[in-house]
C-alpha cells in the first residue's frame, strides 16, 4: 500500500481529531483576530497550501464579510517593496512551516504591526517561530510528496476559525458531522480504482469549480499533474467562458465538481455546454440528476455546501493516485519533486 | 491581413494615444484615489482583463505600498453575500464594459460606500455606467476575439494612474519612453514568422513570469490557449517548483518572460533547471547572456522593469498568431468563443 493510499484513508480520522482537540487554540485565535479587527486579510501560502488559502478566501468573505486577499510575496523576497499590511491580518499556510516565502511575508507583516498566524503541520518551523499565533493541522507526518491529509486538515482549520470567528452554533453543528461525511466520501470513492484505466490515456484534463470549489478545482488539477505528469488546469467555471473553453473537445475529459448549492445551476449550464462540445465529464456531485448526466459520476454524500470542498476533493485524489498507479508511476514520489519546496 | 495582426501593430499608436490626451483624466482619478485614501484595493476582472488585474496587483504594492485583492464575483452574484468592501477602492476591467459579474462586484462596492473606477475600452457601457470614474482604453474599436490592444492599454492606464497616485516624475519619463519601445519590440518580433512552424506541433506549453511579469506569463499562456487551443498554463515561477514542475519534460516547450531586474536572477536558476529537465525554451528577454541560453530567443528592447510587462507580452502575442495561422485557424474567431463574454 502506498504512503498516499494509506494518509488518504486517515483524512476522516484527521479531521476527527481537530474537532475533538483544536477548539480551545481556534477560540484562542479567534478572539485574538476579533480583538485586532482588521478591515480585510491577506494570505500566504504555495502549491496545495494555496489552494486552501483560496477556499479561505471565500469562506471569510462569505461567512465574515472579510476581503481577502493572496499575498503577492515576490513584492517581499525579490523586490523588497511589501505593500502596507499593517492594519491586516496576514495568514501563511505551509505543511512543512518551511516555505521560506510565506515566511519572509509573515515576517514582513508582523514588523509593519499587522497580526499574524501561522497554519502549519509541524510546531516547531521557521514559519511558526515567526507568527503570533499557530494553529496545528494535527494531521501527523505526511510521507507522500502529493499532500492529501494536510490539505483537508488545513481546509477544516479554516473551516473551525471561520465558525468560531462567526460565533455560529449551526456552523459548529455541521463541521461535527465531518468526520462521517469524509468516511462516506472514501466508500463512495472506492469504486474509482475499477474504472479508472479508461482514463490511462489522457493527455490532458481540466478540472471546474466555483465558489467554494474553485480552490477545490485547483487542487484537483495540480494532484493530476503532480501524480500523473499531465496538463492539468484548474478553473473557475466563470473564468473558463473568458477564453480556455475554445481549448475543449472530444479529446479532453472535463472534471466538474458540482455540489449542491448556489453555484450548481452555474455549473450545469456549463454541464450542458460541454457535452454539446463533446467533452468526456467526470462529474463531483450529490445531485442525482448532474451525475446523471455525466460521462463517469463521481457522488459525494450531500453535505452543509461550505464544507463541500473537504468531501468534494477526496474523489479527486482518489482518482489522481489510482491513475498514477494505472501508469505506474512512483506513487509516492513523483519525479522531480521533493517533500518540502523552499522558493524565494 | 488579420484583424489581429493589424491591432498587434496599432499598439504604439494607441499607448502613444493615451499618454497624450489620458492624463488630465488621470489625474482627476487619482486625486479622488488620494482622498478617498483607501487601505486596500479591490480588483473584479475576467480572461485577458484579469492579467492586467494581476500586474495592477503588483504594481500598486510595489509603487504606493497599496494591498491588492482579486475579487470574488461569485460572492456577489450566486452566493449575495459580498465582503465588506466599503472602505476600499474597486476597480472594475473590462474591455467591452459588459462584464456582468464584474459590473455587480462594483454596484454592490458601490453601495456600501466604495470608491468604485472602470476601466473600459467603451465609455457608453454598463460598467462605466456603474463606477464613479472611468478611464478609458480609447484602443478604438476592437475586432479580433482575442485580445492584443486592449490587453496594453489596460496596462498602461494601470501604469499612468500609478504615477499619478505616485506622484513621480521618473515614472512619467519612463511612460513617455513606452510608446518608441514598444515600436522597438515589435520590430524585434518580425522574425518570428520565420520560425514559429517549428512550433507547430506541440501539443503542450507553459509560460513562466515572476513579479510585474507573471501577469505576462499568464496573458501569454491564455493567448496560445484561445488562439491555438492547446494545453497552456501560466504561472509564477516560485508556484511551478511546487508541484507543477513534475509535468515538464522534452516535450514541453516553456516560455520564460525573463528580462532585467530584480526577478532574472530567480527566473535564471528556474532556466538553468529546465535545460537540466530537456525543456524546449522560449526566451523573451532583454539581456544577452539570458537570450543566449535559449533554444529560441525572443529579443526585447531593455525597458524600465516595472513597464515590462508591456513590452514582453508582444512577443507572445505573435507567436501565438504564427501559431494559429501555421496550423490554418481561424485567428480572429477562434472556435467557441466570442468577443463579448457575459458570465454571472
Amino acid at each position: 500500500m502506498s504512503q498516499l493510499q494509506k494518509e488518504i484513508a486517515e483524512q476522516p480520522g484527521v479531521i476527527g481529531r481537530l474537532l475533538d482537540d483544536a477548539w480551545a487554540d481556534t477560540e484562542r485565535a479567534a478572539a485574538t483576530i476579533r480583538a485586532f479587527n482588521p478591515p480585510f486579510v491577506c494570505i500566504a501560502a504555495r502549491g496545495t497550501s494555496d489552494n486552501a488559502a483560496r477556499y479561505a478566501q471565500y469562506l471569510f468573505g462569505h461567512a465574515l464579510g472579510l476581503p481577502v486577499m493572496l499575498a503577492t510575496p515576490s513584492l517581499h523576497t525579490l523586490y523588497k517593496r511589501p505593500a502596507d499590511l499593517s492594519r491586516s491580518l496576514v495568514i501563511g499556510i505551509s505543511q512543512s512551516g518551511a516555505a521560506e516565502d510565506v515566511r519572509q511575508v509573515l515576517a514582513d507583516a508582523r514588523k509593519q504591526g499587522a497580526l499574524t498566524l501561522a497554519i502549519t503541520n509541524i510546531a516547531d518551523s521557521p514559519l511558526g517561530a515567526t507568527a503570533e499565533t499557530t494553529l496545528l493541522l494535527r494531521a501527523g507526518q505526511e510521507l507522500s510528496v502529493a499532500a492529501s491529509k494536510t490539505y483537508t486538515s488545513q481546509l477544516t482549520v479554516v473551516a473551525m476559525l471561520t465558525a468560531a470567528l462567526a460565533d455560529d452554533p449551526a456552523m459548529r453543528g455541521d463541521l461535527a458531522r465531518l468526520p462521517k461525511l469524509a468516511e462516506k466520501t472514501l466508500e463512495l470513492s472506492e469504486a474509482i480504482g475499477g474504472w479508472s484505466s479508461r482514463y490511462q490515456k489522457i493527455a490532458r484534463l481540466v478540472a471546474l469549480g466555483r465558489g467554494f470549489n474553485y480552490a477545490t478545482a485547483c487542487e484537483i488539477a495540480l494532484k493530476i499533474k503532480e501524480l500523473i505528469y499531465i496538463a492539468s488546469e484548474g478553473y473557475s467555471e466563470a473564468d473558463f467562458w473568458h477564453g480556455p473553453i475554445a481549448a475543449i473537445d472530444a479529446l479532453h475529459p472535463v472534471v466538474l465538481v458540482a455540489p449542491s448549492g448556489p453555484t450548481l445551476d452555474s455549473l450545469r449550464t456549463m454541464q450542458a455546454d460541454l457535452v454539446k462540445r463533446g467533452a468526456d465529464l467526470l462529474v463531483i456531485s450529490d445531485d442525482e440528476q448532474t451525475l446523471a448526466d455525466a460521462t463517469t459520476p463521481l457522488p459525494v454524500p450531500a453535505a452543509p455546501e461550505w464544507l463541500s470542498p473537504i468531501t468534494c476533493v477526496m474523489p479527486g485524489q482518489i482518482f489522481g493516485m489510482q491513475q498514477a498507479l494505472a501508469r505506474g508511476y512512483a506513487v509516492d514520489k513523483p519525479r522531480g519533486l521533493s517533500k518540502v519546496t523552499v522558493t524565494e
